[in-house]
């Protein structure tokens, strides 16, 4: 048992970094199981398809991801001042990943959804239940706020929708000009989009 | 020529409907040539490779888009409205593309963006270039509603590229979840993004 669990950690690595180098689509078996140094007959026994492992490659990528938000979101810290926590980790996170294999990678769920959900069913099933976790887990920090008069929402709900959007698209292009940088107005427009109270006149751009 | 020239057309329908059907990388050029209804050997007369057809899909797309955004942002109505009618507009896009495929496509340079930019440098500089081009014409739009007062930011570029970037976001959710509904905040979310005078209390959600 020691070796083929073993050898399914090799599969998902190997599948995590060849997904963020290259997507999905264009990905082959063989060249999953080269890259992780394993024999085809493994995969397949780990695997039942080239989609159940990409379905595993999400999990295990929210697994980590979803305790990160978790521990954040949940301190003991004023709840506006986890959220900027979370834009500072996510915006951290994106440069060591830079360093470490020279370009931004982006967010692997918003890479999969734009490559994937209109084909795999599974896969876009699998995304849309972690991003409305994302969001569920932003609300919770928004209504907080909100029960303390810093925000001015009245859907709360929609309001952690925006700013989960205003992230990601701000992440596409951090991808897109290998650029970390345009993470940084993200606080500043998450205030814009809560209304917050204590942004007084700040707006994006500021 | 006549022959040619409309097996150049066919090509590039062909490509763009598969892009965006699967994305760019699990195509190949055979697979293209046959949806397209012409030889291989057309293929390569019109495109020196795959990446030389991707650039020309995005170029067309680009050339009919720049084009809609003009009209759009350029008409005699107040700068805000302007806007306004941007985002409907392409709410009504993604909608109208819904009903004739059953699923909303997303954006196509967001899509090619997630897909290939860590993997095509010259894909990745066209699309840069478009999105800049993107930001200045929403730029032009929020430096008279600035000149106006009616908007509060302090760097238009900046606040033209978040609103460019919460757009990104919500056509990605609106793919995802193949669902227009998730553009119905986008305009609540400019103004926000603004410091829209004219949104009074106005913020996300309501």
């Amino acid at each position: 048992m020691g070796r083929t669990s073993d050898a399914r950690v090799k599969i998902l690595s190997a599948a995590r970094s060849l997904i963020e180098l290259r997507g999905y689509s264009a990905l082959g078996v063989a060249e999953i199981c080269k890259a992780a140094g394993v024999p085809k007959g493994s995969f397949y026994y780990f695997f039942a398809s080239k989609e159940a492992l990409a379905l595993a490659v999400i999990d295990e990528h929210w697994t980590g991801q979803r305790s990160t938000w978790e521990r954040i979101l949940s301190g003991d810290a004023a709840p506006l001042d986890r959220l900027r926590r979370l834009f500072e980790e996510t915006g951290a996170g994106q440069l060591a990943g830079q360093r470490s294999c020279g370009s931004v990678s982006g967010c692997l769920f918003g890479n999969l959804t734009l490559e994937m959900s209109n084909q795999t069913e599974s896969v876009r099933t699998r995304l849309q239940e972690i991003f409305e976790a994302q969001a569920a887990l932003v609300e919770a920090v928004v209504t907080e706020a909100l029960e303390r008069r810093e925000v001015t929402v009245t859907d709360t709900r929609e309001a952690a929708r925006s700013v989960v959007a205003q992230l990601e698209g701000q992440v596409l292009f951090a991808k897109l000009y290998n650029n970390t940088r345009r993470l940084d107005s993200l606080w500043t427009n998450c205030l814009a989009l809560l209304g917050a109270r204590t942004a007084g006149e700040v707006t994006v751009g500021t």
